[in-house]
């Protein structure tokens, strides 16, 4: 029997944060689900901190993964906008990691790469590839879609990483 | 007997988050505790969120305020350097948030025109102030009496807020 590794991917934002569950068994990947946690504009942003903390808790309550995985955030956009994203990212880092889980961080581009071939791919790009990738899975938003790429990136390099850590 | 309102100041950042606890009383002010919730740079940033969190969630339970006030952040510094504050903040907002409590924001110019009575004040005029306002005043940190500070304009408008709010 080949060990089964649970992967849960993240793609933060406060309005809308996308997850993506996927099963690493031997060197073949499963779909186990996605979805996407939201908050309304216009609520307080402590209540949508919440809100996001609950739904992400949620997640890890009911799928139980192993290892996480969080894209790194852009950092080129205005300041406000990108206050706003590291709130929601520590929301998203700290669920996992106060589960026992160990979170690793991917660029965007490392995500696009490993899962189109490209570090610069569209939207449409990434969402057909997830779907040859795991041909069963479904995603209601382009940003599930994102968290199913970001928890794919980490099938591949995890073994990478744990060597580079192990030789250390 | 006049009513006790008991307020949690937070000013956060990831290497140091500073806090202040006060009470108000009628028309007076008491100290109650201060402290600083720091983590190592060379851990983990999950973590280092994660210690931030139990730090927090500490406080809350030690004092259980019953209103908490969070700083507005500085958005004109490096993206990054506000990716970091944002994860921080986010952290500092979900804690009292999940206990139920309230979180006011404030910029850091309400902030020093309420303690120093001027916008742009020098960090040793607000230890200064500080101290002069609560006598009892005890802080192991610039951050910490940074926290009672945002706590001391919380005291002043709190009513003010609840006014506005009530006539919406």
């Amino acid at each position: 029997m080949p060990d089964i590794v649970r992967i849960l991917g993240i793609d933060p934002g406060l309005r809308r944060t996308g997850w993506g569950v996927i099963d690493v068994i031997g060197n073949s990947l499963r779909f186990v689900g996605s979805g996407t946690v939201t908050s309304k504009a216009d609520a307080d942003l402590c209540d949508r901190l919440v809100a996001l903390h609950e739904g992400l808790s949620g997640v890890m309550a009911e799928y139980a993964p192993a290892e996480a995985a969080v894209e790194q955030t852009f950092v080129n956009r205005d300041a406000a906008a990108t206050l706003k994203l590291g709130q929601a990212r520590g929301i998203a880092l700290l669920v996992p990691a106060q589960n026992g889980v160990s979170v690793a961080e991917y660029a965007p581009n490392a995500v696009k790469k490993t899962v189109v071939g490209a570090g610069h791919a569209e939207k449409g790009q990434i969402r057909k590839m997830v779907s040859v990738l795991l041909p069963k899975a479904v995603f209601d938003t382009d940003d599930a879609a994102d968290a199913l790429a970001i928890a794919l990136c980490h099938a591949q390099h995890r073994q990478t990483r744990q060597l580079r850590i192990a030789t250390r």
